[in-house]
């Protein structure tokens, strides 16, 4: 049989992988998308120095973002492939920046020590309930008293109600709505990589607001809500 | 200025009284809702008799449902009138139910002295995710250690997807949706109440099982789910 395009399976990895540039801190793409983090940090951020541990970092755009604000900052990944990534251009960008292979939901750090968390990017679609409860706690754990935590994410649940079946097109990545489930909380998309005549599936977990404030409540957090961008799918080029 | 319809302003009060035929146990359709609740419970209870705490039991309905199957009941309602209806109701019934108006975030009852807590009728969308979460907490304390807490709701996340903006149409009233808020987890439906020439909104906070398992789980509970019925919008009738 004639396959025109191979099933890679499902996964958060295959993801990046298909959006190189997009996750990439070298890139055109990767460094727009720093630039504009910055002024969006800069403008938003309750604090403008210290310590901060950037979870989900990936190659590093958040991380090199909060360091050229003033951070000393830590950024972790539980990619292996991302964090390697990362430490090869923190080298040739001659950043400071600290980068580890950790997972957010077992920090490898003291009580109170950063005054800043942050989780950018809007990695919250791969998160369930549960593991952002565990992070969320661990980032409390972690934070000094008056530290803060920032959580860039998009709001998927008011998504069902308006994008949610829409195909997006993002170069020759196509993606389409396949299912939702709300026993496990998850919207499935079927995507189309025409580059490379690759496909492969992803889930994401669906979040919005008033379950975010539930946990970041229940965790011990004050809340305040900055809404930011309407452009859900932004992807900063 | 002539106005035909007036707004009542909004809340589950007024919108218990629109539907009186469907929430008073006297009624024929609450009669039926009482069988049709019995056959249900029978199927799908994992305990057949013992002490049983009816939250939000309104004019008793799911009360005599659950007396009728064998169990000891206590009903509770937060709405002084349902408990005063409910009370005339079991006199005139010959039930042995036992009725009080109690705020079922602060339960007047000792620890671990029910076999069963229902929460029957589908009252979730009353409930914001911190009342849920504290009625929880207290449904735990007050059972027994095998005990067994039993939920009737409708998925509304769920319903973002399909019949969230569908107007519905019971008897002479009418319901039309009117938005929906992810930052508070509401949705706001307008009704139409063409038997008294009245108008009234009620707010409701949406719910799926990914969230609510999530809240028992934290509570202390093993989570098993029975999805019994797919037509949400049944009364009973």
């Amino acid at each position: 049989m004639f396959k025109m395009f191979r099933y890679l399976g499902e996964g958060a990895d295959i993801y990046y992988k298909a959006f190189p540039t997009t996750w990439d801190a070298t890139s055109e793409i990767g460094k727009k998308r720093i630039i504009k983090l910055k002024e969006t940090l800069r403008k938003h951020l309750p604090i403008k120095e210290g310590k901060a541990l950037d979870v989900g970092c990936g190659t590093g755009i958040s991380t090199f973002a909060l360091e050229e604000l003033g951070f000393e900052v830590i950024g972790i990944d539980i990619r292996k492939e991302a964090i390697h990534q990362a430490k090869e251009i923190a080298k040739e960008r001659g950043s400071k920046a600290k980068f580890y292979f950790m997972d957010a939901k077992r920090l490898e750090f003291e009580n109170e020590s950063f005054d800043l968390v942050t989780l950018l990017g809007s990695p919250l679609p791969h998160f369930s309930v549960y593991d952002f409860d565990e992070i969320t706690m661990e980032a409390y754990r972690v934070l000094k008293p008056k530290g803060v935590l920032v959580i860039e994410y998009i709001d998927t649940i008011k998504g069902l109600y308006s994008w949610h079946r829409d195909v997006f097109v993002e170069g020759l990545l196509i993606s389409i709505y396949k299912g939702f489930n709300s026993v496990e909380g998850l919207e499935e998309r079927f995507f189309i990589n025409l580059n490379n005549g690759t496909t492969f599936s992803v889930k994401f977990y669906l979040w919005a607001p008033w379950i975010a404030e539930f946990i970041l409540r229940k965790a011990g957090f004050e809340v305040q809500s900055h809404y930011i961008r309407e452009d859900s799918f932004d992807s900063g080029g």
